[in-house]
């Protein structure tokens, strides 16, 4: 089962780092850490293997991906040793890196990405392609009634305006070339209801969205401790540095609200209540690809006796996010070729704001997703994409 | 359904916290804040109310209960007001702790025990008693051949030798008076094969080990989210820092390395092998009730990348273990009611060495404990224990 | 020597735990913890006994003074005890906390204000009588020419247009009353070339502005010790989480700014640069009168190796500022009494914003407030205020 | 003024993280950050230059400074690029590091070593030769009366008992060869009475001990911060988790006892008492080279209101010692040329442990070390060692 993996933002840390750990793993020249996908509880999943796995992406920066590699190896992100051994196939994955495409109305530049991507399957003769979004964060939409349907909306991408934000044009255009599509940030990607639409005539999954990768994830398991043991959470603030790629990005006040929007709602879905508090999130660029998130609960216990936690995490966000990418990845095509469609509310264990009403507490993700795992078993004749 | 709760160390931090706060709960000035049998997943269960509680214990101390609660209340361990509001409860429940008896031989004074558990149970006319350890930790004793068959332990306690350590000995106690016998402690309580001989030949069942308030409740969610996400733990140093009670005790280096030992097992349990570094307990007796514990954790993701979680906990453990001793109370005399005999391994959830082959991860023990809960429903016919 | 100790805000949190103390070490009921006049350091000054003190204010609260300083032993922020003990004393001077007086015109208002300590002075015989601002910080005012000089500002305040902010209007009025003031907050007070004008013309001594009272303090310790050792403060990060006092008042985005901005001026000034970084305020109400702060300091050494310091500050601010509330008055009358005037430069200790080219360092500012103390001997005939 | 710098432990992560430093110094290829004599505040003294320097010493290992450096490489010590520029003269210095001489007796194994710092400035033709030592922490020796004086000393060492621990050896030796000597390390080195005559008659300066580089350096500057501001420190808590180099040995409870003790004498020399708590060293192999400290400070303030401070430090202790290695020799060599002899105890500011009756606030230690360096100027008839 060949699979391309389409990379918006395909030049960005998160792809190199997947990118180079994919052929890292290929070559056998690391261990699978990270990757959820090779823990044995997920082994019954017939996924396809790292070895299966081409990449191609759309970027707007030129820098070749070896000299990206070779910035993160500085940062401590990869090995410099792993890089060196990768350059060959890391300078072939190159070409496939493409400019992002532009015309006259979205319309016109969702058919340029969509031969884009039929012209990578073909080429490269994939069984399929799965388009993951790996990009900046956006800031917010205004509500439009363009996005209520799919014939309202492809009516507004025929005009000049720009109707839809890029992470959701680009899901637009990998539903349209019969690619599932996965939005690993926490932008718009496929969730407007017309772009539901469209998946669903196409009988296509997606997933997203915003990969959780640090203090979110830590929240997932410490708020259902503190529910099932009854301690009352009274606040809980947090405070994310950080330097790297998306960092500058984020300390914009748009796009921040979201992303710690987003952050919170783990602690509303577990403990049945949002504790006062906020997440803050600042960008000083001196701190690099490590970020540093400091986060203090207090909570009341027995007869309102209140008490302390605090954590640091210090966590490369790349590194973090680089083996989901690779898992979902796999997870999505082969749900794809288990012939699903829609949303994939089973992969909530790898997002801060998941589809669907699912649960936010890790534990029940993480049964959810194995059984999930269970279901992926090899299908007699599996269904080519349009 | 009257239940007497029998505490060995009633006049301890512990014993204290959780006789005010019955007392307050059962008065209605209290919320029942950190008892995991008031959340709806465990409503399906027929427990005794706060108001059927009647306490009493042994303790070597003749400190009055009210003396005790206030300096609790002066440590900020329970309110003032409270203390004041319960003052007259608690001074009847004083003439129910007695001294400790102690006779020439263990065979004697295990008779004195039962003697004390039956008076109490038939003056206040309880269905049941259940008998609770939260007495200070004892050293770890050598193996013994009277620990293997109730017939050569009962033989070596007629001899002048102390064979049992004394949590040991007011297991043995209990279960001849036909009470339920719980260690909240990691001393060594029930678990030796001559008392799990005495328990299933009383058809009587007991619980422990060692009350899970902090640093490992941590443990039990952290470890399981790094198994979760492949990620590899590679160090796990922890440092305890606590003045209360307990304290100096466990600073005692035979006492500090069983509570050690008992600490780092949920790692080896749920990551599949144990990280270096150890868990360190410190006596610092300025720092009173309100233990410190910080850990540091490091651990390595995709491709190699070293990262960190530090936390640091600032709990107070009587006030964290008091509401857990009102939950075990209750499920353990709710499942004697039921009929249940022998280790209840269901309890894992509340333990940080927990009796049988159980997971250790707490969203695993959680659904033990809520599946538990939902089959202590009412039995026609209650069968008294002996 | 007795001195009146005028509160601008007599009855907020800082104020009330002042009064309490005072009253409390004037009763021998509590040691002078945090009291830098009673170090050995400082003993050579010749300084007003803490029973020499007499309390008044201005407040727009009508809250009696035992209310609210029963409040703060709720808190923790006070031993219920000592509040207790000196409940007669504070019923006593809840008569000079006085409402806040207000005219037509600041020229009229500062009239009123002026006969307050007058008739406050004369009532209670006092040698004289500091005024301290106490009350909640301010927003930056915009530079108004009428600031320039005394005569342009008294010919705006005969106006209906309210020049001058609150803590300056008080500035005005103290001087003009004769007496010494003390800015312990961010805001304006004396800092305005007017009222240094004025202070010049009545040879009074002001000191200022924003008490040091946690991670400033911290910072004046710690940025001098990396400048010394020659290591490079990359980036330095706070996050203060409040919710007592003047909390709320702060998370106004106008005040924060003054405050933040305050709050890393120590590092410019000792370090020789601003290392990247801010710091954040955040009002969370249920945090209360224990402020937790937390900064991460990245640094570069030998070669550029990265390296890390992390803190957390859980300290009470009220209880930390109290006895610096009384230090100020102390130093300041002993200051007046010594013939000084103008700025005391050497108080720099105390302040985060200091008056005057001085010394950020905590050690150099130690030095220089010691030397004063040291100069505080008795005069013959000291001058009485105008 | 050129300067052989002789270092016992040549091979160790100190000494290769020196002279890789040095070497880059020298080339211009890094700054020099980290080293105090480079401040501006240091600049008045007549110091070698980075270039004077010529590296020797002593070591037991045989493995090639070239393979040390770049295991420190790998480790993030230094950086890789530095490592390769330097690789030539890193070679070059290779042959000065001497395997450890021996003898039958210790006076003839200090002959040895005489013999070798002889050689080695007569071959580069040295000014001076400073002697460091950087090896690893030994156990503290028990008393001997052999101690007491050089004449008891000599005799000793003349027979087979080895009296003397070897870094007092080579302090021995170097005073005999004309060396002045420095402790960088809490071994016992030239801190004997019979040494300190040896050094007196020689007219030799020597200095020392334990390079203070992590958290013994902020508690030299957060000590007289409580101090200063009158806060009771009730207690202070240490856990340093170490990897590197030395960290098995100090993990030895010896070497570990002697350790803690000198980190935790600036508390009593600072605050005036010993608060509870005490310093804890774990060896914990995976941390590495980067050492990670937790201090947790508890104290009273005003009224005993109770509050905390923690700080995590996680330091690289090599890149921190290295650079003070380069100043101590620099120092140690401008005092020799100055004239002086004995204790150098104005270098208070470089160690944990100190010579002489002197202050343990670095603040203080800054001062003496400013206006020592200040009398460092160049002599008309500097005299050579004997």
């Amino acid at each position: 089962m060949s699979l391309g993996v389409w990379l918006v933002g395909g030049r960005g840390s998160v792809a190199v780092t997947s990118i180079v750990g994919a052929l890292a793993l290929r070559a056998g020249l690391a261990a699978p850490t990270g990757c959820v996908t090779e823990l044995p509880d997920l082994s019954g999943a017939d996924l396809p293997g790292f070895g299966d796995l081409v990449f191609g992406g759309h970027d707007p920066s030129a820098v070749p991906l070896t000299k990206k590699a070779e910035a993160l190896a500085d940062a401590g992100v990869v090995p410099a040793s792993l890089v060196a051994a990768v350059h060959t196939d890391l300078t072939a994955v190159d070409a496939d890196i493409r400019p992002l495409p532009h015309a006259a109305t979205q319309a016109a530049t969702a058919g340029l990405i969509v031969a884009d991507l039929v012209e990578f399957r073909e080429r490269h003769r994939l069984d399929r392609v799965v388009v993951i979004n790996v990009a900046s964060t956006e800031p917010v939409p205004d509500d439009d009634p363009a996005y209520e349907s799919l014939a309202r909306l492809e009516t507004a991408m025929t005009g000049e305006r720009q109707v839809l934000p890029p992470s959701a044009l680009y899901a637009y255009a990998a539903l349209r070339a019969g690619c599932p599509y996965v939005d690993f940030t926490p932008s718009t990607g496929a969730r407007l209801p017309a772009l539901a639409e469209l998946a669903e005539r196409q009988r296509l999954p997606y997933a997203g969205r915003d990969g959780k990768t640090g203090e979110t994830l830590l929240k997932s398991v410490l708020a259902p401790m503190f529910a099932q043991r009854h301690l009352e959470v009274r606040t809980w603030s947090g405070f994310n540095l950080l330097g790297g790629g998306d960092g500058a990005n984020l300390a914009d006040p748009a796009a921040n609200s979201a992303k710690s929007a987003s952050k919170q709602r783990v602690l509303q879905e577990t403990l049945g209540q949002q504790p006062q508090g906020t997440v803050r999130i600042e960008y000083v660029e001196d701190i690099g690809n490590f970020k540093t998130a400091w986060d203090l609960v207090t909570f009341a216990g027995f007869l309102g006796t209140r008490m302390r936690l605090e954590f640091t995490w210090h966590g490369c966000d790349s590194a973090l996010a680089a083996p989901l990418v690779l898992d979902l990845a796999r997870l999505t095509a082969a749900a794809h070729a288990a012939g699903r469609s829609g949303p994939l509310t089973e992969l909530a264990f790898f997002f801060k704001d998941p589809l669907g009403d699912v649960p936010h507490g890790l534990a029940d993700q993480w049964r959810l997703l194995t059984e999930f795992a269970a279901t992926l078993t090899p299908r007699s004749d599996p269904e080519a994409a349009a």
